[in-house]
């Protein structure tokens, strides 16, 4: 059996790649992608070419379909088994960090159930490279950080506040309403906002309320929300 | 004036920097390490030998004397100034995220109220690292992440996990008490427990209760409580 290697991408730019998980591309035989944005990542690498021959894409369902998502993660954990036990090595590749929200996590699960042998290679998820667009730390001394996959309510998100909590909002555009309800009370607060972060054409990166777009959110858009610094 | 680069060296294996941090440190003229743990990383790079010739060694003391820490870090921004002034090319580089946690934070504070030019380049964080190690994804789905640099009591994380939330501990040695008191209660929770990640010699990652040490936490550990699946 040859293990399975879930490698993480990093976001931003392509050389947010580690060098651990660069290398791992290049060892292995066969690289499986979940999604598009992941290979355009690959094609931008020193050797992009080369690698990009070893990709299969694979197209997963959005993680809310999600009778769709598990049959489909199965069939990509069956054939990351078949390869393993016929000795071919391969990657898992996945944008940001294959260990925070990522379908690559609900595989690990799978392959794991299955007892095959696995590596994850973590990578930089966007709600680190955020931040580092924006020349600011993230979260400093005794301040702590709550990431969020959804806002249930505007309420949620002021007692984090109050509770001297760094908010991150991932996946935005599912809660758009009880943010933009949030802000519109003119909490004392700073942010910072990214969309189609490592995507030359689309990217905003914004620290300024103001220049927050009025238009809903795009699917790939985040939010950071910090306290005032007093 | 030359920009300052504030570089991340990620966490775990030497290799877990970026393509570009690592690029970043070969570019730069010099290279001020704050602790020897950042300088260890270097030296273990492929072209080690040749960039820890450029480094210098700045000792910080703890964020807890917080009087003596901000003196270092003023003493530490007006170097960096100097030589950006100078239009000597430099690096700040720090262990894990310079953004998350870091001295190189406050660091960044301080350039931008001088108005220094200065860029973040991210890395890995120990807590990605951490169940990377054990081959477990952080965080999925629906969940939330909390992640604190200081537990207040066992009722917080009981609050916490019955919200569903993965619980990071950072600073774990400042918790034990908290930490040991909501354990004791024999919570529906499972663990991931690091300490001296990255560390060939000392390293210990373990995801069974059982195994976790009995004496006191080091300084360099890191606790992440799951809620039990269901």
């Amino acid at each position: 059996m040859t293990p399975i290697t879930i490698v993480s991408l990093g976001s931003g730019e392509p050389e947010d790649i580690t060098l651990r998980a660069y290398r791992a591309l290049q060892d292995v035989e066969r690289i499986y992608a979940i999604g598009e944005a992941a290979v355009e990542i690959i094609r931008a690498l020193p050797s992009g070419a080369v690698l990009e021959k070893k990709v299969t894409i694979l197209s997963v369902p959005m993680q809310s379909d999600r009778r769709a998502a598990a049959s489909a993660y199965e069939a990509l954990a069956g054939q990351l088994e078949a390869d393993c036990l016929a000795d071919i090595s391969t990657a898992l590749v996945t944008i940001g960090d294959a260990g925070t929200y990522s379908s690559a996590g609900y595989v690990c699960r799978l392959l794991r159930e299955r007892d095959m042998p696995h590596f994850i290679l973590p990578g930089i998820p966007y709600y680190m490279t955020l931040p580092a667009c924006l020349s600011r730390p993230l979260v400093l001394g005794e301040q702590s950080l709550l990431v969020l996959s959804r806002v249930e309510s505007a309420e949620q998100l002021r007692e984090a506040i109050d509770r001297d909590r760094v908010v991150v909002v991932m996946k935005l555009s599912r809660s758009e309403e009880a943010v933009r309800d949030f802000l519109r009370t003119d909490p004392p607060v700073s942010i910072l906002y990214g969309e189609y972060i490592g995507d030359e054409e689309r990217e905003l990166v914004t620290d300024s309320l103001r220049s927050l777009p009025e238009t809903p959110f795009p699917y790939f858009s985040l939010l950071i929300i910090k306290p005032s610094t007093r």
